[in-house]
């Protein structure tokens, strides 16, 4: 593309280096953003700038916070002996938006990618492991997408944490709620019927 | 959306006020700044910043411009008794892109839109009139899209100039190159017939 502005040119180039945002895009945004008072353009710049500098992470859990330790964490009423590992922030989101989980949550930060250059010393798993070997955990939920990243991570953490007590499990797979049989995929539809559960307990959680 | 911090959340929240960007997309692309050096973060909001409050607009075609009057405004080799009637820097791109335009432009910023609150003075047009008046100009092409909001527009200045000795056109609407006429819609065929052209001028243009 060929700016008649350096300034402009800056700005959807810097745009355009969000993912999923082309040159296009960019452009069509910024040129929002021109039309728009200035305060628009000052608002979101500087709400991304203070988010970058001043963000924190909780000590306990490393989702996003605030705060040092995070609300879900100092929450008495949750059950500190189950945790709940995640990848980020927005499964912590899920999953409390289903109210139906009162323990708590240790977010890994991403997954064990070879390709991506993220190998397990990135990510949040050696406190995850101390945690666990302080013999006050009960149990893991393990929580991640299941790809081959997410299958390599969880099995890289049960590695380290088998020989203790504590009981490990995985968020169910299956045919989601209110769906076709016939157009789920033939591993979640095997996967479903290797782990059917008993009659009575589905019909309990509706 | 329930964040556990409030940074995130206004960062999502400005993110999400330009358009086409959810509360998903946005949190998506926040979250993708947090992974990436700080730095990411500083070149995106100073550059939108530089571009909102350092922007100019040419003198001449209002096209946005680092310069008092614009490189096409300048340069000598160009046909500057013909104007090109567009609506955003946009459209010039893509003309000048064609490489089949030695004219130059004037941006009118915008189209008549009563919905959007957006009225002739808000435009500009009085500058195209007195441009037309001053006895310098021998055409004025149109080039607006062709919506309710471009033909408007378009009227709205043809009605100002037609007094004048200017001659007006408006680009050629027809069947895409390459296209087939069985999907063209049937108004952009039916003008494609009515304003067919001599057939030596079709091949003349391959």
């Amino acid at each position: 593309m060929d700016f008649s502005s350096k300034l402009l040119e800056n700005a959807v180039n810097e745009m355009s280096q969000l993912p999923g945002i082309g040159k296009r895009t960019a452009l069509r945004l910024v040129l929002h953003l021109l039309k728009q008072p200035k305060e628009h353009t000052e608002f979101l710049a500087n709400a991304l700038q203070k988010m970058r500098e001043d963000i924190k992470f909780c000590k306990s859990c490393h989702n996003i916070s605030d705060v040092d330790i995070c609300e879900i964490c100092v929450n008495p009423n949750r059950n500190h002996h189950i945790i709940c590992v995640v990848e980020d922030i927005r499964d912590v989101m899920a999953i409390e938006n289903t109210g139906q989980f009162r323990g708590i949550y240790h977010v890994l930060g991403g997954k064990i990618s070879p390709i991506d250059g993220i190998g397990p010393s990135q990510l949040n798993i050696t406190s995850l492991v101390e945690k666990v070997k302080s013999g006050n955990v009960q149990e893991i939920i393990f929580a991640l997408s299941s790809t081959m990243e997410g299958d390599t991570t969880n099995f890289y953490i049960y590695k380290q944490i088998k020989d203790t007590n504590v009981i490990t499990s995985s968020i169910a797979r299956g045919i989601s709620v209110g769906d076709e049989l016939e157009y789920a995929d033939e591993v979640t539809l095997g996967r479903s019927i290797i782990n059917r559960i008993p009659f009575e307990n589905s019909i309990k959680n509706n």
